[in-house]
């Protein structure tokens, strides 16, 4: 290198001295950038990389230790050198990484393909939308309103638990009789509702979802309100202990008085919560904005539901039918990916209308304080992670009187998870069959193959891949179970009509 | 707020005297939550806001005093509160954005949508890929290559231009008369091939537009090399002035002393540039591993375009053959936007294919340094943005040897800025009309129409609006003008055949 760069030296002293070009053609190329113009060579000293870099900053010095770079930096010889050493962007040397312009592009391209998609479809369909036909999923007949009748009866139900408590807290009542009328009533609670919509021909299977959803959640708030209530006298007790040796008054303070008023059990009742509280926290007023906001929101997803369900999706499960009964499996995967887009859109629209809009705004009608209905579930990269943070309510039930009681109880996690799942899939095949009168457990295998995903999901693919494999689990999890429901609905009804 | 504050410390120490609940309930909820248990109480003061403020501090300041909080934070009395005031994320009160899963989300769909598109298109044409029949977009019969031949032709002009820059240079010609024979050359370069095209039907569309391509790329080159030469004589000669005034040889070391060889000339020919300079920057070596990953890149998707091509675009644009001459308006937008999708994917991968794989490709061979093809304009909210980053070499020459001169000459950045847009559509007709034998001005209308579109996303559009916009102008704009030219080539060749 030494030699070169004596050689460097030496040409530049020689093309100083206005000798024509013949001789830098011995040069190698780079060497010859130095005679351009100085400010392009210090330009490259900063990037270029390698050789030729140590004969350039020599140059650049005695360039700077000269007062000559003002008249290099003529408009000329500006232009002359318009190139230097860089790399692409996309390449990984250069450490770029700024790609927002992405998402963008995505949501565009989202936007515009399902644009296609909906226009195909009037093309094909014309328009299908019906408000009044939804009227008629509720009533087969307009003078008999079972659905009605039998959310009126659930608040025989409600207050015989709060007169349970009454009795407990009088000590009119044993802890033994209390759980056992307890128990009956929240028995009865599960099936007999069931039972009249199994036997009540009248009753069509969405206000079968509807009444059984009801008494589920009352299900859920009456267990936790026995739990907390229970919990309350232990605690009483435990301090009346501790008041009887140490008789410092102080203590005394923790002592828990639960007030067992309609007004107290009817505001847990309508609460956005599951979890029973002695005072729960209260938001200061009803901001009027806010509450009309979620209205609006409320009313118009209503109609944008029902809208894309006539429109979009029951033409494709229609259409699906046939390949369905063929085992045509090509076809089959084609429409189940065709109907996951709809099902999937319907999803999240759901999901904001029911856990961000209709939550907030009854929350805000009772100035109930804690808004977390939702955690961040679109980050979660594991499949736990999921289920544990987009129906906060139901969670937050689980966790608090059933996995942590279980805990208690000396069960280890796995089991416990294992058995939080279990109740959860009972849950979902109870709300799904009951209201169709057909019991195929598609809903249950479906929440019970979450424990195996989350196995695997949880052991091979981290962050993106997990977050990925998550909302693929999502987005065609769902279409698949519906699709296998519609079917054997179709053929157990309307085929049988057809023979 | 002074009586309640009162009333409250009244009931708490009558609380503390184990009277019954009753007492508790003629306070407000809220201040009962006093009586739970201090750390609750303490963890809500810090987010409750508003209303019962100012009892809780104090509450919770008289607890701190007393030495109780361990007592307090016993297992149960965890359990029995659970709730805490709190904002949901959606909601505007609560700063949450991070929404790095809506990403994912936005690949998941687009990945899952396409696949159930080409599932479909898969059951509709089977398989349409046949590599063998792309040998024949280059070739009418085997034994005349006309394409080849135009592009072994080139090297005259490329020759004349460099013996035109050596007679210049040694002074026996004079600026006139070199200036002169460029011109000729140069518009040679343009009407010889094009004529060629038009005339010899054994060209085909293809190998017609890559010709004129090899031509057009040139004219560029040598345009650019003329300029610079000419650049460095006037440089020489303002020293030669100033030497003559100030006789210090310093000055003398930015002399520019282009050398005519043919390296240097075809170096610049094959270099991945159009704006030609004594001495480009060089990297130090050829990393093996890049050349490699860049040619497998190259070889792979050329076989996937062709793949694409045949397998999706076709039959999209034989299917919009009826709709177009029909001119029914709602299926023609169902069949562009059926056709926006493989079409701008398709642009994708040739930008990537072009500007990454193979100019960085040629450039590690020749140890190009400067491998800035394009700039981030996946990012730009300006339709300006976009056309000046998305192509950097053309950008390059045209503001060095275009948009500057002109200014230099007194225009105005208006006018120069439409001259510029104004070339740029020439060539893009001049590509595209020449190839298919038929002058529609599609292409120069598309190109033209950047102005208007540009002047109102950069008066009405900003941030990821503007891009959105930019986003959209590209992914409906080309396959619009795809979908115009592949018509009128249809109905001028096929419909004659027909009748």
């Amino acid at each position: 290198m030494g030699d070169s760069d004596a050689a460097g030296a030496l040409t530049r002293r020689r093309r100083a001295t206005l000798a024509a070009g013949r001789s830098a053609s011995l040069l190698p190329m780079n060497g010859r950038s130095a005679a351009v113009c100085q400010d392009s060579v210090t330009a490259e000293v900063s990037r270029d990389d390698g050789q030729g870099k140590r004969d350039r900053s020599l140059e650049t010095v005695r360039s700077k230790s000269k007062s000559e770079k003002k008249k290099c930096r003529n408009d000329i010889s500006d232009r002359l050198s318009c190139h230097k050493t860089q790399q692409s962007l996309l390449s990984s040397a250069s450490g770029y990484s700024n790609y927002r312009g992405v998402l963008n592009w995505c949501v565009v391209m989202l936007v515009l393909s399902n644009a296609r998609l909906f226009l195909e479809n009037l093309l094909r369909y014309g328009i299908l939308v019906d408000p009044i036909q939804v009227i008629s999923l509720f009533l087969n007949d307009p003078y008999s309103w079972p659905a009605a009748c039998l959310v009126i009866v659930s608040n025989v139900f409600i207050l015989v638990a709060l007169y349970t408590e009454r009795q407990l807290s009088k000590g009119s009542f044993t802890e033994l009789v209390g759980f056992l009328v307890h128990c009956t009533n929240m028995a009865v609670m599960l099936t007999f509702p069931a039972a009249v919509v199994l036997l009540v021909p009248s009753v069509t299977p969405v206000g079968g979802v509807f009444v059984l959803g009801t008494y589920t959640i009352l299900f859920l708030k009456l267990y936790s309100y026995k739990d907390v209530n229970m919990w309350c006298r232990e605690l009483s007790t435990v301090k009346a202990k501790k008041l009887a040796r140490s008789l410092s008054c102080k203590s005394q303070i923790h002592m828990h008085i639960p007030m067992f008023t309609r007004e107290d059990m009817y505001y847990f009742v309508f609460a956005p919560t599951l979890c029973y509280e002695l005072n729960f926290p209260r938001s200061p007023n009803i901001r009027m904005s806010f509450l009309l906001r979620r209205l609006f929101e409320m009313l118009f997803f209503t109609q944008l539901l029902v809208a894309l369900t006539q429109q979009w999706m029951i033409p494709i499960i229609q259409s699906s039918m046939k390949p369905l009964e063929d085992m045509d499996l090509s076809r089959m995967t084609e429409r189940l990916l065709r109907l996951a887009v709809p099902n999937h859109l319907m999803w999240l629209m759901f999901f904001y209308w029911f856990f961000h809009s209709s939550l907030n705004f009854t929350a805000e009608l009772l100035r109930f304080g804690d808004r977390q209905f939702y955690k961040d579930w679109w980050n979660s990269e594991s499949v736990t992670y999921f289920w544990q943070n987009w129906n906060i309510p139901v969670h937050k039930w689980c966790l608090r009187h059933f996995y942590k009681p279980l805990l208690r109880r000396g069960f280890s996690k796995k089991v416990s998870q294992s058995a939080v799942f279990f109740l959860s899939a009972f849950f979902h095949e109870y709300l799904v069959s009951v209201p169709l009168r057909m019991f195929r457990l598609w809903a249950f295998m479906g929440m019970m193959a979450q424990l195996p995903l989350a196995w695997f999901v949880g052991h091979f693919l981290r962050g993106n891949y997990g977050n990925a494999a998550v909302w693929i689990s999502i987005i065609i999890g769902q279409p698949f179970a519906v699709l296998m429901y519609v079917h054997d609905y179709y053929v157990l009804h309307y085929r049988q009509e057809a023979d």
